[in-house]
């Protein structure tokens, strides 16, 4: 049994709690937050449990395997290193720290004592990515010439880190996870309307090596939510609408062949348009499948694919954007760490 | 009476002569088109014009007034030079030409002959931008944050231009419709999969005076057509999908303030989220409504809104992005010309 | 040549006469409408055509060979009756007569003279229908459950009939022409809301043979208009929104599988929930589609499948409402007619 | 502190035990369910509460005040019965009986005892129905012409009832709370594809004194989940897509005006097409509400609006449903039931 402490009762805390509760062969044990109104939510619903208003009650307690760090930003490395140091196994929300030199200290603390860090890249375990990943495995969608992310909705304004820090994490764990390219240039333009000292609308732009651009358009002052994400290969192209109830994948048997002897009058005509096919996906709910992966990862001393690298990658794809950002858009170029 | 010939009748041209046919006090006198084909779909609908491969010998018939130009972009500005200096009115395509040099040139003659210049800027007389004109008129929207645009399609591919020069006109000059800012700077990076010299995907970034941000993407590879602007303003933000059958134009209430004073934690309540309103909007077709101002402009020798210099100003729009894009999204400082 | 006299250029037939113009071996000689109004927009778009008030201009001239009426239900019979007895094949708008008397008489003529009665049952030319028609043809839908349909909007108002009158034509000569089955019973309800005796609101309720159930919801009297039809089959259900840009129609890989031995708790675990596929459709304009082949029932003395007795069925399931709409709902036995 | 049993720890009643655990003055202390698969969910969530397979000993325990019945419809009578009995206060899942005599003897206990009978009518605390409530209290609709629901998903074949028993009682009480007219003519037409005995596809039709036409389509075969409600008036029309995240409600400022004097043609004219508004609803969870307001009846020994009577005449409407069923969409005279 392994037993679980949980930092953090806000947005997403809940949810981990919930889903830690319904997975066989761990235990919830302990609940904190610094805010005592998220901690009274938390007794309502779970009165069994033991509170505290210190996070370093959880980590310092003999009684705790594994913790899960749900906090902002701001606070993951430092709470992260003690809970390394104290020998507990860790899941920390995405960005996993403020700096690649603080995910990298923590990278080696876990090596170093053997144990498990994966970073919440919650949509990698969807049953959308999860559809993504075997089109691709399989070779259906062919060489890949974009992926354009819509990422916008009103607020919620982060108070430590700018909008790309917020939202553009999924974007980049998901392309990592899917293309396994580790060198690109990377450009961001964005806007910090109210003086916040954190841009609050975002564009950033990715160059891949062998032709694939990535396109990440991130907004906190959209009067409509939208995550929306388009996929163009040269075999098949996708739109992935998260938003929708069914049918959260698209794929269409669209796009165009170009024949380089006879030029753009042959071009033109050979535009394909055939079906589109909305896959079946498994609708488990991604934090379920992500916690029981952690649990395996921990019992089978396993190295999650969402491990402190792939949190790194994220956290140095994060630092390119903000180095742009003050350039006014120059690029940046990145070779991303591999183990 | 007004009498016109039509140069071009491949995609667009049929409208302009539908538009025209329908309007008293114009005539259709000539449809002219270099490929026969074209031409023949032309007999075929209106077997009482008069027709030719070539258009000279539209623009030197004395029988004409005024000439539509309906061609692709690299012929606008021969076509257009001879017209003016054959002393006919002419509406022509966007963009007006292929540079700024050019489109002097032309505003240049038309101005010593008192001719008319029309730059096909079609979506100005939609009901949806005739809205979205009346409420910042009225300063309901409040100061604009941004505006953010997604065109995309699949194809097609143009020979003479690249996708920026195909499809972010429209935004170009909408903007330069609505917000009258001549002063901005531009950056764009896309990238021409298919070595052709023009990029078939490209994102495009204005930031104006006084923190309005505007982006454009435009891609010729979507398997999916979307037309969607969003634009936030301080008081209210709208969404307008030119696709929709109804409810092109939703504008929220929502927002929010930011209280200065009392920093992030007094901000992240002041969230503003009222009705939607989905206003009633003009359904005339807008190229008739262009056409009528057109006529109008002719016969009453007035000086359409749409002119020259909103021509000219697109280009030189268009000419920053190709500045931008030769040096990786460098921005381009830009001081729109004016009469 | 096939000469043609169009007589109605009120909404439809401007539709008619344009896709008339395009088919090579017919050729648009005369429009008639007896609305002075309607007569001027057919010149101002056409104007190397003859025009007339008077419908029998058309029918009386020597140089017409067929004739498409296009005009209100009271008006087809006399109209038809006439061109018939004057030798023109007749093209008629659905629905074919105020009768099934009425019907069966002009069929008769028609045969007499061996000349082609072709009902404008439109939508069998959409590639939608094309597309179900196959797949039921192939058994990929299995035996049918259910045909639903909802056909409503705001307005028009029609003066000389109801709104089954008017809207459900649609769906009876698309059930006829998909499941054949001339044996049925019928049971309408609808309401008049302002007492002008024709029903505004009306649902429709046909059990065929064999289990198959159809309903059509049709109201004039909605905010939104919607033309969606779900069709239910054993072995797949399909969804048809006809006001889709793309992807009109849904191919649901859905279902249950009933095992009558374990009953119903057996049964519930038997859901099935596969892929979505939404084909690519022909997209060429129906009406055009339909006219061709009126050319080549004419040229080739070819009896159309959507011919006088598929107008006479349709009007037979009219005839069959209106007396269950009398008897507040009450249902009505009808054995369609077949040649 | 009231406390509380749930019996039935189903699909439905995992959210009755959330709701109640987080209301303040209410207090679950035993969950039941005859399925020891549902009991170990609930003791995997609440492993703090007391858990029975048998339901009468919730409601013979002298520590409980109040118990919530949500299981299937059969089983409420036997239950309800003893827990008054018992003199506990119930809140009931709909339909609140399998007959209106069953109904009526739960009522008159339930009185005789100065008992709370609360019918779980979900939907009256919705935001939505809140919204058109106040519309429709300030007279913003006009008198209804026609309410329009479309219930339609792939399953859950129930058991013990027909699709409508299922699905319409939604409908019924939604109507009966907003028109309050007691007095209607109901027929309904339906078919039992699986011949199981309840109808799986059923079409329901009630004429309400005053002109108002309502209209059910039920169906448990739909390949997509459709939750679309209509409501015409005569000032204003609205849709309430209660699967749309945002935007359930849409009022459109839409509709005709007639004039009798001039008849057809001037009425045609009269059409009304202003702008929509999607109001900002209340977003509560409902069932959070409900509980609320049972705490409330229970503590203020207040009759609730959705009281045994309301609950006895949604099982009125259902019976009067079932009558016709039999008779082939017969209509049925109905006066519901007041105290």
């Amino acid at each position: 049994m392994i037993n679980v402490g949980v930092i953090g009762f806000g947005y997403w805390g809940p949810n981990v709690v919930r889903n830690l509760m319904s997975i066989v062969g761990m235990r919830v044990k302990m609940v904190c937050d610094s805010d005592p109104h998220n901690l009274k939510r938390a007794k309502a619903l779970y009165p069994h449990l033991h509170f505290s208003l210190d996070y370093k009650e959880i980590i310092d307690s003999p009684f705790i395997d594994a913790v899960a760090i749900v906090t902002s930003v701001s606070t993951h490395y430092e709470i992260a290193k003690r809970a390394l140091k104290k020998g507990k196994h860790i899941f920390v929300e995405k960005p996993m720290a403020k700096s690649s030199v603080e995910a990298m200290e923590l990278i080696k603390i876990a090596d170093s004592k053997k144990l498990v860090i994966m970073v919440d890249h919650t949509f990698l375990f969807t049953g959308a990515v999860a559809k993504i990943k075997e089109l691709m495995d399989k070779n259906m969608l062919g060489d890949l010439y974009y992926y354009d992310s819509t990422r916008i909705s009103l607020g919620l304004f982060q108070h430590d880190v700018n909008v790309i820090w917020d939202l553009a994490p999924h974007d980049f764990y998901i392309i990592d996870y899917l293309i396994r390219n580790k060198s690109c240039r990377i450009s961001a333009i964005g806007i910090d309307h109210f003086n916040r000292g954190h841009e609050n609308i975002a564009y950033i732009t990715v160059h891949f090596k062998g032709g694939l651009i990535a396109h990440i358009n991130t907004n906190w002052l959209s009067p409509v939510k939208v995550r929306n994400i388009l996929i163009g290969g040269q075999k098949k192209m996708l739109v992935w609408n998260d938003l929708e109830a069914d049918e959260k994948i698209k794929i269409y048997d669209r796009g165009i062949s170009v024949d380089g002897q006879e030029g753009i009058y042959k071009m033109l005509v050979e535009y394909r348009s055939g079906d589109m096919i909305a896959p079946k996906l498994d609708t488990t709910e991604a934090l379920k499948k992500e916690m029981v992966y952690f649990y395996e990862c921990i019992t089978k001393s396993q190295v999650p694919f969402n491990d402190g690298y792939a949190g790194l990658r994220v956290v140095e794809m994060l630092e390119a954007t903000s180095r742009s950002l003050k350039q006014d858009g120059h690029e940046v170029c990145l070779h991303l760490s591999n183990p």
